[in-house]
């Protein structure tokens, strides 16, 4: 995210505007593993891509362990044996959402623009992981959306954060 | 995005992270043009879907017109004939690249908290049209990487910004 001179313009957002942010979009990512038809969301792909339920694990992979990360500093994976029904992703998903709900409030803005290593690995400023995790959902949810018209089922409505 | 109380924790961001958030999207997507056939990009496409030069010309829809309607207040769709080449597609990106660098700095945090009206339609505050428009870009472009990918194509690295 590079350097911030101390002199730099700052936009002053309330916290719970990158929640909802973050939530909302996670609204939308849980819509459509229920569109998805049971069989084929585990093995579905275009081009040889990975299937939807393993794009799921991955967001998930970055939700519980992402908000405790960046709260903590303490990156620490996913415990549990992998998913292989569609109701166990929706259990995960309702799990780490309230975890999330949970954990937030103890982000700090200090901490926001504070430089860590996600997952021992990629080094940026948390605010650039929070968005990494978001992001990296929307891309791979958009990836899900082709499966599902090329399926010729009709995803959810994008703009819908509900 | 809600109303927020004025007791609301606040995150103070400096504003060229949020400028960087998106142009780092913006090299992205110009990448993924570049790396697209000039055939494939005005005519591929997979479950019905549009191709995706369509979708790189609903990008620069919110790109040039998005940033001046983010601080003017005034929309104002682009007025040009619509691109049919490679080549034109990237040139309005380079405008739009250097457009939203000139008016970024004009935009206050008082002026992403307001909310308005995009084109006249969509009711938000400018943060939250601010994140549309990238997020938008984000969920076509992860389409594209689908593409590109069943042409047998090797996208550009999601992860890199630069």
């Amino acid at each position: 995210m590079g350097i911030e001179s101390p002199t730099t313009t700052v936009m002053e957002i309330p916290s719970t505007t990158f929640l909802d942010h973050w939530q909302g979009h996670r609204r939308l990512t849980r819509r459509l593993i229920e569109a998805f038809p049971e069989d084929k969301i585990f093995t579905y792909s275009i081009g040889g891509m990975r299937p939807f339920s393993d794009m799921v694990i991955e967001f998930l992979g970055m939700a519980i362990p992402g908000i405790r990360g960046m709260v903590t500093g303490v990156w620490k994976g996913n415990e549990w044996p992998r998913p292989t029904t569609k109701a166990e992703l929706l259990q995960h998903w309702d799990e780490a959402t309230a975890e999330i709900n949970y954990y937030w409030p103890q982000l700090t803005t200090k901490r926001l623009l504070e430089t860590d290593k996600a997952f021992g690995q990629w080094e940026g400023t948390v605010f650039s992981f929070l968005h990494y995790f978001i992001d990296n959902e929307i891309h791979h949810r958009g990836q899900g959306f082709v499966y599902l018209r090329s399926l010729g089922i009709e995803p959810p409505y994008f703009y819908d954060r509900n």
